[in-house]
C-alpha cells in the first residue's frame, strides 16, 4: 500500500517539501507529465520546482501505456544521466501513473518491462516514486499494479515495489477534465466496485472499501446537491477506495473483455469498460441498470458498432486475451467458470458492442 | 500510513513468512503480547515461530500504557541483547499496539519516550514493527500515533516513523474478547467517527473513511442479521477505517475529557470515552442518541458516580489536562472554542459522570 499521502485543495504546492528530503546529491528528479498540460504551463509546469538537472518529460497518453514505452523512457533517462534518478514523479491520469510506476521499477531492474508483467517478478526496490493524479477513477494512484500492453499481453507489473512511496491528492487538479473523460474514468471506478463486490473473491477488507467507493460514485454521478468542488474531492476519494478494494479482490467480466478490446483495437481503458459494461446485464443486472441511469443523467452517448469491422482473426485474439485472464473469470463466475463462459459466448458479446 | 497489510481469517498463520525476510542475522524478534494470552498458549504463543534468541514478553494492560513502561521494556531489551532487535511484533489491543510502536521507536532513538510525546519529534527510523490486533476499535493498528501517559501529560508520539511496517488483520483473533470490552473498544471507534465527522477539521479524505467506519459500526452494533464471524471481520475493518479517518482530522470533546479522566483516575480509554460520551448530548446530540440505543441493545451498564470522590485538586488537574489538548477543542468547537468552553463548564461535566 501507499505509505504516505497528502490530501487537500492546493496540496500539490507541497511538492517541493515532499520530494526535497529524497534528493540524492545531483541525481535528478524526473517528472513524467501528461502532455495535455504542455500548453497550459501555469497549471503544472510553472509549479514544478526544477533544480540542478531535474527534467520534465511530457508523455502522450493517446494510446494505452505500453511496455515498449516504459523501455524507451528508461533508456532515455539512462542515456541522459550519469546517476539513477532521485525519484520519478508521475503527474496525470491512470496511464501516466502506471507508466511512472513502471519506469521507477525498471530503473533498478534489468531487461524489459515486459519481463515483469505478472505477479511478484520484480527483484529490486524501485526508485522513490510519487503519484499525482489529475484524473480520477482508475485507482492507479493506490494500486500495486501498472497495467501495460506488452508484446504478448495486456497485464500489470504486480509487486510490492509497484505502489507509489507518496501520493498527492489535490482535488483542484482534476477540475478541468473534459466531461466525457471525467465520466468514463469515473465509471472505471464504479465498474470495478461492482465487479469486486459481486465477485467470489470478496472479503470484508475489499467489501468495506468497495462499498464506500460505490456509495461515493452514486452520490457523485446520480445526485445534484453537491458543488463541483465537493464532486471533485469525493471522486478523488472514490478512486482511492475503489483502488484499495481491488487490491485484495479482483475485477471481472467487463475488465477482462475491455483488456481484449484494448489489446486489439487500442480502445482506452475507461471508455472500453463502459462500452463493454453497458452490455453485461446478464452478469451484473443491478450494476448495469444503475450505470445506464448514470449515463442518461450525464447525457453520455457511447460509441456503437465498435466491433463491426473486426475480422475473425482479430476476434480470436480479443477472445483469447480476455479468456487468458483467469483470475478475473474465476472471481466473476466462480471456480467452474469454464462451464459458464467460452469463446463462442464471448465472441457473441464482442460482436454486440 | 501502514505500507503492508494482510487480511483474513487465519492470516496470523502467515507471521513466519512475513517476518522472516526482515531477520537481521542473530538480532532477535521480540513479541510483545497482552498477558491475557499467558494462560491460553495455544491461541497465540504456540503459533509464534521463535528462532535463535527470539522472545515473547507478556505485558500487562491493566493500566493505560505509560512512557515509563516503554522505557522499562526498551531498557530490558537493551540489557538482554547485544544487537538491536530485527523487529518488534505487538499482539494485543490498543495498549499493546501503542506500546509496541513506542518501543520500536525508542530502540533507535535516545532518551525517554516522554521526550517524544508531541508531533514529529522522532529523528531516527524505528526498527521494523508489526501490529497484530486482538481487540478492535481503537484504530491503533493504523494510526501514526501512540497514546502514552507520561510524567506531564497523556499524549501520543505522532511521527512518520510511528505506523507499523506491516499489519496482520485476522478477525479470528478478536472472537473471544469479553462482551463489555468488545463494546467499549468498538465504541472508541464509533465515538471518534462522530467527533471527526462533526469536527471543523473535516475534509473529504477523513469524511469518506469516517462515514464508512460509522456505517460499519451501525451495522455491527444495531443490526442482528450478521453472523459472529461477519461481525468480527466488519469490526476489524471499522477500526481500520476509523483510524484512517482521524489520521487527517481530529477527535473532540469526548476524547479530550477522557484523557483527563485517564490521567487522574487511570480510567481505561474505551470505557472512559463511553462514560464521557454518554453525557455529551449538548455537543453531539444525534451521535449520543445512537450511542444510547447501542448501549441498550447490548445491555451495557456504564459505571456511574465516577467522579463522586474526586477532590477539587484532582478536578483541577483533569480539567487542565483536557483543556491542554487544544486541537481537539478547536476541531470540536471551532476557532473561537475558548469562548465556548472553560474550566467551570468542564468541571460541571466531570462532576456529572
Amino acid at each position: 500500500m501507499v505509505p504516505k499521502v497528502v490530501f487537500g485543495k492546493g496540496a500539490f504546492n507541497q511538492i517541493c517539501d515532499i520530494i526535497s528530503p529524497e534528493r540524492n546529491g545531483v541525481a535528478p528528479f524526473i517528472f513524467l507529465v501528461d502532455d495535455v498540460f504542455k500548453n497550459n504551463t501555469s497549471f503544472i509546469e510553472d509549479r514544478i520546482p526544477l533544480s540542478y538537472t531535474d527534467e520534465i518529460i511530457y508523455v502522450s497518453t493517446v494510446e494505452e501505456p505500453k511496455t515498449s514505452q516504459v523501455d524507451e523512457i528508461v533508456a532515455k533517462i539512462r542515456n541522459d544521466y550519469q546517476y539513477v534518478p532521485s525519484g520519478i514523479i508521475g503527474i496525470g491520469g491512470g496511464s501516466i501513473l502506471d507508466l511512472s510506476k513502471a519506469v521507477a521499477i525498471m530503473l533498478t531492474n534489468p531487461g524489459s518491462a515486459a519481463d515483469y508483467q505478472g505477479w511478484d517478478l520484480v527483484k529490486n526496490k524501485a526508485v522513490f516514486h510519487v503519484g499525482v493524479p489529475t484524473i480520477s477513477g482508475t485507482g492507479a494512484e493506490v494500486s500495486r499494479t501498472t497495467v501495460l500492453t506488452g508484446p504478448e499481453r495486456k497485464l500489470g507489473i504486480n509487486s510490492d515495489f509497484t505502489p507509489f512511496d507518496q501520493v498527492i491528492l489535490d482535488p483542484e487538479l482534476i477540475k478541468d477534465v473534459p466531461k466525457d473523460q471525467w465520466f468514463y474514468t469515473g465509471m472505471d471506478c464504479y465498474i470495478h466496485c461492482i465487479e469486486s463486490l459481486d465477485g467470489t473473491y470478496l472479503n470484508a477488507f475489499s467489501q468495506s472499501y468497495g462499498e464506500k467507493a460505490l456509495d461515493l460514485c452514486k452520490e457523485i454521478f446520480l445526485e445534484n446537491n453537491l458543488s463541483k468542488e465537493e464532486v471533485d474531492a469525493k471522486l478523488m476519494m472514490a478512486s482511492w477506495h475503489g483502488g484499495m478494494s481491488i487490491a485484495y479482490s479482483q475485477v471481472g467480466v467487463a475488465h477482462a473483455m475491455s483488456y481484449g478490446l484494448a489489446y486489439v483495437l487500442g480502445t482506452k481503458h475507461g471508455i472500453g469498460n463502459c462500452i463493454v459494461f453497458d452490455k453485461l446485464e446478464k452478469y451484473y443486472p443491478e450494476g448495469v441498470a444503475v450505470f445506464k441511469k448514470m449515463k442518461e443523467y450525464h447525457n453520455i452517448n457511447l460509441p456503437t458498432g465498435v466491433c463491426a469491422n473486426v475480422t475473425e482473426e482479430q476476434l480470436d485474439i480479443m477472445t483469447k486475451v480476455a479468456l487468458s485472464l483467469e483470475p478475473l473469470w474465476e472471481n466473476a463466475l466462480g471456480c467452474d467458470w469454464k462451464s459458464k463462459i467460452n469463446e463462442d459466448i464471448l465472441k457473441e458479446l464482442y460482436r454486440s458492442l
